[in-house]
């Protein structure tokens, strides 16, 4: 995808009953691979330190200020370069440090290696990022009607017990087809209330749940799209924007993924068929 | 704190020129450190695999749904039970799996162990979560006007180049405390985008930050408190909620933390003596 931080992609724009095929903007998600390189008694070796989703551009500004507020670097002068590997669009990067810095991986190791409010960010190599989706979707099975969709952020509004008096809580919903609320947790971190979620339907003995519809009420990251998928999630609409990476990965997969679920709209960024009520009736182009 | 998803805490509201001191509710961040009991060689042992910043409760589906979506547990009979460790509130939590239930530890070592998008999270263990802070703040130096605060939202809008466009990128922005644009970076995560801000600073040579305010487009959240703290960052303001964590660090830390910034309002948690022009007109008691 190169590295701008924006993507245009064809969307399928529901209006109430009106529908439309546009050029839509998307921000841009990609991994990028931190690597540090460093001497250890006077011989110069290297080592991956971590993968984080980030949106392409800074990234030597990236590595920096993640390896600084880690307390892992200190200061400007303990680093002697920072490059990225390969042709561009890359996705690894190279921070070396000055010989006589002391790094220490130790402590990294000790500290670090996994993270539940961010699901595949942390791991160390490039492959690690997908891990393997254990249900895959199937290309017919039911859908849902674009009038139901419409009806959502009343039923999660009504369901969010603590959202509405902090603002400070995510929400994942699990709705049947036919928009009966199934469940709901939230959360500070996103990425726990889905985890809640699917860990109280696996303990229930419920997954997969294929015949369900999963409601974010943030943004819709690769990482969420991928623990959807992990549950056999066909359909997943999010409150607000979905990443560039988030609709590669729903796209791959057959997941219909929607995004910006407000009061009588929405837009369809993979999937469509599985929406009933959404013909296209127009065909704009803003690109 | 309990494990209620809720706490109360006082703060003070300012709203143009008219200030109040009042009770309000704050999201619960806490750690939770996630433990794993399992049979090797017939022997039972147990193993820390996580440190996640989470609400309390559900837990135990927190644990599974994190470890069901990182392919680690498969099925339900895979798990023989999972119980708090010690007396509420806990902050830990363990899950037993089944004799002859096959757990890839070497798998999660090699593929996890930090995270650029998540700072704090990811720690194995609970002492590590609060990372050395190498810049204590001053508790006098510069303060700022209220009546700046009330137009950093228009300043931001006007700074953020992508973020309008495609509604999927958080943004975290310099400012001094006259309120001119220091520097500004966007990113589909809110840690890299203060990542990337704090490591620009970092090689132009110019940390600490103490006289400058920092502006994040979400929520503020203990580690985005963490790591403006690290680089002596003294005004914190968020466009969002804050955590309860992130209040409580920087409570302890003396730096001043601001949430909901909006067009002619906002709310300050922490340190109001750096605020002038928000003296207090009136003490409202909602609790």
């Amino acid at each position: 995808m190169g590295d701008k931080p924006i993507v245009h992609v064809p969307i399928t724009k529901v209006r109430g009953g009106h529908t439309i095929l546009q050029q839509d903007e998307l921000a841009v998600e990609e991994p990028l691979l931190i690597r540090v390189g460093y001497y250890f008694k006077d011989r110069f070796q290297t080592r991956d330190v971590s993968v984080t989703m980030r949106t392409p551009g800074h990234d030597c500004e990236l590595a920096t200020g993640f390896l600084f507020s880690e307390g892992l670097v200190r200061r400007r002068e303990d680093i002697a370069s920072c490059h990225s590997i390969g042709v561009a669009p890359s996705q690894e990067i190279q921070l070396d440090l000055n010989a006589g810095v002391d790094f220490d991986f130790a402590r990294l190791e000790r500290h670090f290696y996994t993270s539940s409010s961010c699901g595949v960010c942390g791991k160390t190599s490039l492959e690690a990022v997908e891990t393997a989706v254990t249900c895959p979707l199937a290309l017919d099975g039911p859908g849902m009607e674009a009038a139901i969709i419409h009806q959502l952020p009343d039923h999660l509004r009504a369901a969010q017990s603590v959202f509405d008096k902090t603002g400070g809580l995510h929400a994942s919903a699990l709705f049947e087809h036919t928009g009966s609320l199934v469940d709901i947790r939230e959360d500070v971190g996103r990425h726990n209330a889905l985890d809640k979620l699917i860990g109280g339907q696996l303990l229930a003995g419920k997954l997969p749940l294929a015949n369900k519809l999963l409601l974010v009420s943030g943004r819709a990251s690769f990482e969420l799209v991928q623990k959807a998928l992990m549950a056999g999630i066909a359909i997943m609409a999010a409150v607000g924007a979905p990443s560039s990476l988030a609709v590669e990965l729903a796209w791959r997969s057959h997941m219909t993924l929607i995004g910006f679920v407000r009061a009588g709209q929405f837009n369809i960024y993979s999937g469509p068929w599985r929406i009933r009520g959404s013909s296209v009736n127009e065909v704009e182009s803003t690109a």
